[in-house]
């Protein structure tokens, strides 16, 4: 479970080699399993300035079976085992100077983090300040939390959610996804949450029984990982890719109990055939329709600009992110989208950083962030959602082509010094997907270990 | 004027050294010195989808003697002289399709251009569009110019400016920026501009002709290069440090005919002590009071967050965060500040990407965006901006005691190939103050060379 250097790093004869050459040796991250706690020891709970999220975090603990520490203080007082987890309360804060609770307890805390552990802050959103001062203190969060995750080492991570008032109930969903192995190559990310109507219970090993869910893409890599995390999360997968890929679609709909649907999802009538497709076939309880749809499916046709033809420029854009725009047009306008449904649709690191090389990529893929921007509003009024995952450095079959040094340093240039697998990606999908993230929406996350490359 | 590695990477010797080597060769940047002409040939206007901007463009162009060239066809055909910028207006795109011709345009133009060239994109926000498929063309725009960026070579930069409706007047001051060598180390970069009553001229020479200036942290380094900048563009400078940088700060304020002020910024009754001082003197037109503050003082005290202890985190914040706020609180307060004022703050790209080993610092520095963007809409009330400018990589006497690796690591990693100069940070400083930035208000504007780390 995970890529072939950081195997061979922490295998007994890899410690020696890469001690005595002072090559990195990347953490094996905690994943998830089904089955497996929130998290693998306790979280420790602190607060700067006075904060309205404390209750809404401890009873998700609890309820995780979590148990809860009472914040390390500077003086060294300890409180057992050490945290697998730091959680931070800054919504209180009202000017910078509230900030030094936040040093006053992360500090000492997270010196006691185990391996793999799981740094929160949980802040109200800078542009909702009743002052530029309380605006100023919000948003060096931000610069916090970013730095944090830089300085983890261990597998952990570092990362922020901005509660809006009145959305507290959309904070749980978001908080286990975060504590969990879900989210173990979600590093040094700011995810923001608004009021929704979240269910107050799912079943948290099954979260996407019963429902249909469409993967794009779905014959290999990413996408067919995908499909299988999601039927792994109880859903019945309607696996989606172009004919020439028939056969692996085949496999990997087999392999998961799913429906196999050949489509080229550039092609005219691809969103009718689509919407009639998913009126024909009929879910567990009867319902006609789909619940979740993954528009992962992508093309990369990489060339500088001044090279570039028109033929490399809208083959891009017709697949990664004019289907993306069809499909879900004809799927709203259609009756075949449940309520409450989940659109995923995947974005990438380079549609934020932009990457020489990929001017039609780059936009394409920015352009699907400004998407699901613009439509979370409507979909928020149907009780859906739309947001995209930025995948950064995955290992897959195509980063296996790249020349050892590319590969290796592109690998490398983020905070958990190892490209991320395909799994973690479908993981943040599947969490996107859950009745649980009703309030997430609108919001593009990134899945790329904290990569240095940013905009 | 540029730094040593670049400019031994010039010269004859060094060419051959560094050719042999497989070396880096940054090029010379084109900076702005007084009486240059805009632009050093002529100008490239093309349009993706029925923009509106067209007509504002040809006007600055115009009125800056820069000849506008009709655009280039992609079968070859060329007109004149090569290109030293390429403008493409991308108001008109309505979805991704519309794209198809920001490809066809760009393509052959940015093939012809010249070095230190640019490439401007002007665009509509996505996040006032009218439809999920136009945000999504507008949001492309930005993974567009980066990568943009990212390709050019040459000393050649691109940035975007989104124009809001309303907001046509407040292109031109943006739009001579980004052209002149004022932005030479301004690159992938995207602005938005707000509507404002922008004065319909201003010296182009001597902008800030009649104004008052403080800037504090002004003894050394960039504050010091600030000030010098905005002495030569017209301004009077009250140059503000610390009491034990007297000695340098007395002799810039002479070289410059400005005013030396000795403050400790982060004393209880500095922002009260500065209040007095600009009450009591008096402006060349008999005006009390202040035109222009740049907050430029800043420290450093770096530590890994586990080891740092609260005098550290406390000092940074006081310094860099809450002086800024207090000073400005009491301004707004007096009756110091002038209609039509230019608040510029520096905030810093470890406050946009974290930094390891910068927890305070970062978290202040990102602080200074949240302070601006909160107290924006106040200031336009008032006809006044406030913005902030985040320096990358700047080679000063500080970062010339870093290690050489650090260093030389440090000032490759952007897109120009080379670390910025002080006069960099100061010119974009300088153009934040001008009368005809009255359209931009809220932003952070980073002085980085497109620096690979970000968000």
């Amino acid at each position: 479970m995970a890529d072939w250097y950081t195997t061979f790093a922490n295998s007994g004869f890899g410690t020696t080699i890469t001690k005595q050459l002072g090559l990195p040796r990347p953490a094996v991250l905690r994943r998830y399993e089904p089955g497996q706690p929130l998290l693998p020891g306790p979280a420790v709970v602190g607060s700067a300035g006075d904060g309205r999220l404390r209750d809404t975090v401890t009873a998700v603990l609890r309820d995780a079976g979590v148990t809860v520490q009472s914040p390390v203080t500077a003086d060294g007082g300890t409180d057992g085992a050490k945290p697998a987890a730091v959680i931070l309360d800054a919504t209180g804060v009202t000017g910078p100077g509230d900030l030094a609770g936040a040093h006053d307890f992360l500090a000492p805390a997270i010196k006691r983090l185990r391996a793999s552990g799981r740094v929160l802050i949980l802040a109200a959103p800078p542009t909702d300040a009743d002052s530029p001062a309380q605006a100023a203190a919000r948003q060096a969060v931000d610069g916090l939390v970013r730095s944090i995750a830089k300085e983890l080492r261990g597998g952990s991570t570092a990362n922020a959610v901005f509660v809006p008032e009145g959305a507290e109930d959309s904070l749980a969903g978001p908080l286990r996804f975060f504590l969990s192995g879900r989210s173990a190559y979600v590093d040094g990310q700011l995810l923001t949450v608004s009021p929704a109507d979240v269910p107050a219970d799912q079943d948290e090993e099954r979260p996407l029984a019963g429902t249909v869910a469409v993967v794009t893409g779905a014959a290999r890599g990413i996408g067919a990982e995908i499909a299988r995390v999601m039927a792994r999360d109880g859903a019945h997968v309607v696996a989606v890719d172009i004919p020439a890929a028939g056969d692996n679609l085949a496999q990997v709909a087999n392999e998961i109990g799913g429906t196999a649907l050949q489509l080229d999802i550039t092609a005219a009538e691809a969103p009718q055939r689509l919407v009639e497709h998913l009126r024909e076939r009929h879910s567990a309880d009867g319902r006609q329709g789909v619940d979740v749809i993954v528009h992962n499916a992508g093309i990369t046709r990489d060339k500088l600009l001044v090279n570039m033809d028109a033929a490399r420029w809208n083959s891009v854009m017709a697949v990664n992110l004019q289907a993306q725009l069809d499909i879900t047009q004809a799927l709203l306008d259609s009756d075949t989208l449940q309520p409450g449904a989940r659109v995923v649709c995947v974005s990438s690191q380079s549609g934020i950083a932009g990457n020489r090389g990929q001017t039609n990529y780059a936009a394409s893929k920015a352009g699907v962030i400004g998407m699901v921007r613009a439509w979370a509003p409507l979909f928020a009024e149907r009780g859906a959602t739309i947001n995209a995952v930025a995948p950064g450095f995955i290992i897959t079959e195509m980063t296996a082509t790249m020349p050892f040094g590319t590969r290796e340093v592109g690998s490398r240039i983020n905070s958990l010094q190892q490209g991320g697998l395909p799994v973690d990606v479908a993981e943040t999908i599947a969490w996107l997907a859950q009745p649980g993230s009703a309030g997430v929406n609108g919001q593009t996350v990134r899945v790329c270990g904290q990569s240095m490359l940013g905009a």
